[in-house]
């Protein structure tokens, strides 16, 4: 059983900490948190808290949340970090892991160059094979790094091209915007194109980001240049055959992002979950060698699996599709239509 | 002086009108609408106004709103009709204007096979002259109607690809959705693509259309491979010097649709319109032949122009510089650098 530190434990982290207690090869020794609010609450009945120093303890403390220790304390226990502190702060964090001589797994707000390897399951398991810090590429890339290395695999990807229009923000801010407007990324390509390539290799990406007013998830409008001539229906095949993928359609009444989350919350996973990225299969159109798709990426919990995926390749428990097995099945994840 | 009737004043009609005024060519002898409003308040105070029928002159009389006589009485004393009715209402329109010898302008809410021409001032000005119907394309279609033409003539355009993130609704309406959620078209390519080739000729045109919760602006991101290589400072140099179209930066402040509508209420137009497309300069990147850009559109008021020029054209009035040039004069329409 490995033992696992959760450092930060905001949107990702909570999700993956439950996550890896679904798990009968690791388990949680720990989370740290930097705030007693009600997510903190919530949480002290189900793990050992831990905090950044002793004021965050005494505030703590004067709310009633038993804490364990700090985070130093609770990285002495863990033989890995997942470290899912706000962006940038890894690239802090680092320092202190290495000096404990303790593994640790990151999130896609750190720059690529921070960590040993970038890993998306499907695109680049063993790259994270044995390494010490791997780094979990954001939820716009997993999605890309999804549906590309599907066609990668089965038919040969000369070119991607993609929009993505991106959620505002997550569910619980109501502090950033837009409000009431479209906002595009003004440099070119977005940052999504080169991280995507850290984990599908050397294809050539573009990709365009533009931030709209909604929480719910983000959509992106792809177009691929196969290395061969396909037809729609070999895409849908593909495409429902990859665990982490699934095929919905409009007709279902499944529209927009609006009814993929209700659904989702139907599915009756924790917190209406989507780990699954959905592709809509009206939006397939394959004309010869010219692919284009239209996918929604629930940005809360995609990465959720990559997590406790990456974790496995770190200490060489198991190979990938293994892995990827064991994970979905403890999650629930099927592909196939939905 | 043409005498030009426009029927229906919504968002597009009662922009019409008040550009047909600024002419002085062509004037309006009356407007038609439907519904007793504070539009219909306000717009009697400078035209005349005309009702479907008997019962909706009570209407309109009840609230005090003067009344000159029935639609068919106005489209008696034109010669011509801007058609601003609902989406599909032109094809039933179109029979009585032809009984009464009439021309008439439509929107591009109508099927482009109800018209013997789509019409956009730069990409087709010649296919409208001596016409008696014809339809002004949409506002997403006249947005990429002006780039794409602008590229078509000066470099050569060998396939465009678009996803067009829509407006849910616009700014008066407060019924339709997205509330919270990311809609794509799920057919492919949207009629988007069809209807840009009405105007701009047989360059093959795909895209996507997605539809987000803001009332302000459309945003396109635009794909082009060229006929030949070019750089990104040629292509600002196009663009600029297009006067429909303007280029604008991020640097400036004006980083979304949100800062660009607030651009344009500066510049004092009536009603905050922006009649050009925006396109974004850091937007702009050529790489060989391929070429990337992000533009927005002011779906209530890029049509207006065009709406004049299609007149002009239809009466053989001007050819298309001098056309473009009056109007644009008239509106305080000068592109360049914003």
């Amino acid at each position: 059983m490995i033992r696992v530190a959760v450092n930060g434990f905001g949107t990702i982290g909570r999700r993956v900490a439950d996550a890896i207690m679904l798990q009968d090869d690791m388990y949680v020794v720990g989370i740290a948190k930097a705030t007693p609010d009600y997510i903190a609450r919530i949480a002290s009945n189900k793990y050992r808290i831990f905090v950044p120093d002793q004021k965050a303890m005494r505030e703590f403390e004067d709310k009633g949340i038993k804490v364990h220790g700090t985070v130093d304390n609770m990285v002495d226990e863990a033989e890995i970090v997942v470290d899912a502190t706000p962006e940038g702060m890894g690239e802090k964090n680092i320092t202190s892991y290495k000096k404990k001589r303790v593994k640790a797994v990151f999130q896609g707000g750190e720059e690529a160059d921070v960590t040993q390897a970038s890993f998306n399951a499907y695109s680049n398991y063993d790259s994270a094979v044995g390494k010490d810090y791997v780094r979990v590429v954001s939820c716009n890339t997993t999605g890309l790094a999804r549906t590309i290395s599907t066609l990668r695999d089965s038919i040969g990807v000369s070119r991607v091209y993609a929009t993505l229009i991106r959620r505002a923000t997550d569910q619980n801010d109501s502090k950033k915007g837009p409000i009431n407007a479209v906002e595009p990324s003004l440099s070119f390509p977005s940052h999504h194109g080169p991280d995507l390539q850290t984990v599908i290799g050397s294809i050539p990406v573009d990709t365009v980001a533009v931030k709209v007013p909604t929480t719910l998830m983000h959509v992106h409008v792809v177009n691929v240049d196969l290395q061969k001539e396909t037809d729609s229906s070999k895409v849908i095949d593909l495409f429902s055959k990859r665990r982490r993928i699934f095929v919905t359609s409009g007709k279902d009444g499944k529209s927009s992002t609006a009814q993929i989350m209700d659904y989702a919350r139907e599915l009756g996973r924790p917190r209406g979950d989507l780990f699954e990225i959905a592709v809509w299969k009206e939006s397939i159109n394959a004309r010869g060698s010219r692919l284009n798709f239209v996918q929604a990426v629930h940005q809360e919990s995609d990465v959720v699996p990559e997590n406790v995926d990456a974790i496995r390749a770190m200490f060489e428990l198991l190979d990938r599709e293994d892995s990827i097995e064991r994970t979905d099945r403890s999650l629930g994840i099927k592909g196939g239509m939905h």
